[in-house]
């Protein structure tokens, strides 16, 4: 877990910040839970893994001693969210749009980008079946990384009915589909030799893991007819390859049900989304699976080039509110990774000029241990004005008072010598020029805002 | 432990973008630290019965079937900040301003205002020994509750030399000085014959206790002496009051250095605090203690009249960051009570209007099945425009989207019908009014920020 000194806060706040404003345009309203739940309102939530993950608090009191944990830390903000959509229906909207942006807790190993206390980012949209949801809800993910600064993101997109069928048309027994889509995960990391070896080991017969693993072969070749047939503009080639891998699915799963639902539902998102004006960002892929397994329809998930993993992910879940609920209620949401989105910003500069260093506007030096009541009556007077304003807290020598300042990164030091005072002015020194001028006092203020451009 | 739905978001928000906006104006940086502690770290700084309340995180991996606990959550921001301090040392300036915001959690009975998870709002100098600091901190703390719309506070000032200045010359002995504190803090709640009672109890003899009694009973005559000095004029008759009582302690203490030392201090503040522009506020009560041991010089505490219980306290602890750095800083520091504010605010009506309420500013209506793509294609474009805008996610009857929207506190809905698309247009209703009129497609984002009064 990390300490964040003041320049961490400013960029982290700086994101946020954008981030909120995006959700708020779309809709969404602002929620917070608590740091800790009910223990047994997280256990058996994430899966195996996910149980040894979560950070447990001692019960209070007379049963201490008993090592005994009646609450755990947020593990997620979805599993909050259930529980909150359950517990406060009657006062909550029939479409509850919220987004939520709290730290979150897992005991896992720390590594680059991953730590035990992190910031989700949440958007989630409950009370609709429509497909409306997925589309405005990748709209706004992809609104927060463009106001950020991100040109080369795109959002793959994909349907655990669509995975259902493909499976099923494949001959993968039902019981082996949870299995199989963990092996097929890893397809990129293995490659197709690897997840054949890894669907036989784990009970898939051997025809089925040959079928499948065909299918996903063909459509890599699909990626490569479709650059031919477009030519240079990568927009018009990722429709014309989205085109042809539905053709694709639709050809394969055939007359499957579930797969046929599950096409129709991409398609609808698709065409929303181009409504919706982002196209350009989406990619069909059949291949993502996405681990968690309370996904019931369209998956999807943020990718950059140079960072491996996400930045963000996300689907519809019309299951897990009715675990707290005893009654369905559908729900379809995504989570920006905010310490991810904070490493590629580093990496790249993609921060705007001195948001980390962003300190006071200006710094009242002291002259004299008997004028420190005048030094405090001149902050207050630039404070009043709108002016961020340090007060050097003694009265030491001055060249001292001005290394602090420049050593501070503020771009002004005030200071009222004898002379100044005895002509009512302020001497006004530009840290940054090197200039030096002597101001009346009742026109400091609006001076120094002229000269940090202030509005 | 609370969930904040999104009208308490809102208000809470609020609060604590003006705290930061004022406590930004005073120079002071934001710092954040993790939600857990290593246990060493925070176990023993509290007093035994702070102890007592400290959630403790079970260690996981293999040893947690032990019932062993390795981390614990944040118990206020002071300790994190004396551990931050030592840590960075380097990276930190001379005179480290910084504020936090951040929740913390104590396993205390819940009551009206008392939770287990509450934010506190902390502002803190480290590095100076200067009374400046102490007139910076209240005066900061003050504008805070101004801005706010709190007219009514005060700030009771004392000091821990001026304290340990008074037991000394009742003839306190100086092991009991601590439980003498205690029982003087009672001092409103239990009446002179109680505290008498307690001093005895603990040990105190009854000269002693007779003296100090003597002592604090003296000074509350003080106050019907400035009343008739002053006349009418409160501020007047609060700092004739004070001088009094500066005039009592200083004859009081006599030439004991300890006592000596903090009215010089006390004066110094009270001094600063009038150059600053706070003097009206500043009450100094000789019978303020504050409950925690680390403070070792000026204390403080801000209250206001129908609430039992202060808005905030604070003061200087020049010894605690020694028990992490190895070396003292000196340090002083205010914590405002974020929850506190809440419920004054909250029962007072002191909100600015539609605070809570302030969803979307329009609704998108969604005419047919066919019109859905050009629904969203509207939403975003009155987005772009910067308004925020929430769009109905399915085609139901009109009647009941409208009803949807007059549910939400939504001032316009915006609608295409057939006779609109056919002449470029949009339906707007305002909901406040009832009007109902058709605007140029390209001229509705304009129109509704014209009458939404937006800048």
């Amino acid at each position: 877990m990390r300490d964040f000194l003041p320049e961490d806060v400013r960029k982290r706040e700086y994101v946020i910040g954008v981030i909120k404003d995006v959700y708020e345009r779309y809709g969404f309203e602002p929620l917070e839970t608590p740091a800790a739940e009910n223990i047994e309102t997280l256990m058996g939530k994430y899966g195996e893994e996910g149980n040894q993950l979560i950070f447990k608090i001692l019960k209070r009191g007379v049963h201490e001693g008993t090592g005994e944990a009646d609450l755990a830390l947020r593990y997620d903000l979805t599993v909050p969210l259930a529980r909150v959509v359950a517990e406060y229906r009657d006062k909550l909207p029939t479409f509850f749009k919220r987004y939520q942006i709290q730290p979150v807790w897992r005991a896992d190993r720390p590594a680059r980008g991953r730590f035990r206390e992190f910031y989700q980012c949440d958007v989630d949209v409950l009370g609709s079946h429509s497909m409306v949801v997925e589309a405005e809800i990748c709209s706004a993910a992809s609104e927060v990384l463009r106001r950020l600064g991100f040109n080369d993101f795109n959002i793959r997109l994909n349907h655990r009915k669509v995975l259902t069928g493909i499976l099923g048309v494949a001959g993968v027994a039902l019981e082996l589909h949870d299995a199989a889509l963990i092996a097929l995960d890893k397809l990129d990391k293995v490659g197709r030799d690897g997840v054949e070896k890894e669907l036989l080991a784990r009970g898939v017969e051997a025809n089925a893991a040959n079928r499948l693993l065909k299918f996903f072969s063909e459509l890599t070749e699909l990626d490569h007819a479709a650059e031919i047939a477009a030519g240079e503009d990568p927009d018009t080639k990722q429709q014309a390859l989205n085109k042809a891998v539905v053709g694709r699915i639709v050809e394969f799963v055939g007359d499957n049900e579930m797969g046929s639902r599950g096409v129709d539902e991409l398609q609808a998102i698709v065409d929303y989304a181009c409504a919706a004006g982002i196209a350009n960002r989406l990619q069909i892929d059949p291949s993502l699976a996405r681990g968690l397994s309370y996904y019931t329809g369209a998956i999807m998930e943020i990718s950059v080039k140079d960072l491996a993993g996400s930045l963000g992910g996300g689907g519809r879940y019309d299951n897990l509110v009715g675990m707290f609920a005893g009654q369905d209620i559908p729900a379809c949401g995504f989570s920006l990774g905010l310490e991810r989105i904070l490493v590629v910003m580093s990496e790249r500069g993609m921060f705007p000029e001195n948001i980390g260093t962003a300190g006071a506007d200006v710094m009242v030096a002291v002259w004299s241990e008997e004028s420190v009541g005048d030094s405090l009556m001149l902050a207050q007077e630039l404070r009043v004005a709108g002016l961020r304003v340090d007060l050097y807290p003694e009265a030491d020598k001055l060249g001292k008072q001005f290394k602090y300042a420049s050593s501070r990164a503020v771009s002004f030091v005030a200071v009222v010598g004898d002379e100044e005072r005895a002509r009512g002015e302020v001497a006004i020194k530009d840290l940054r020029s090197g200039e030096q001028q002597s101001i009346k006092r009742a026109s400091v203020a609006a001076e120094l805002r002229r000269k940090l451009v202030l509005p």
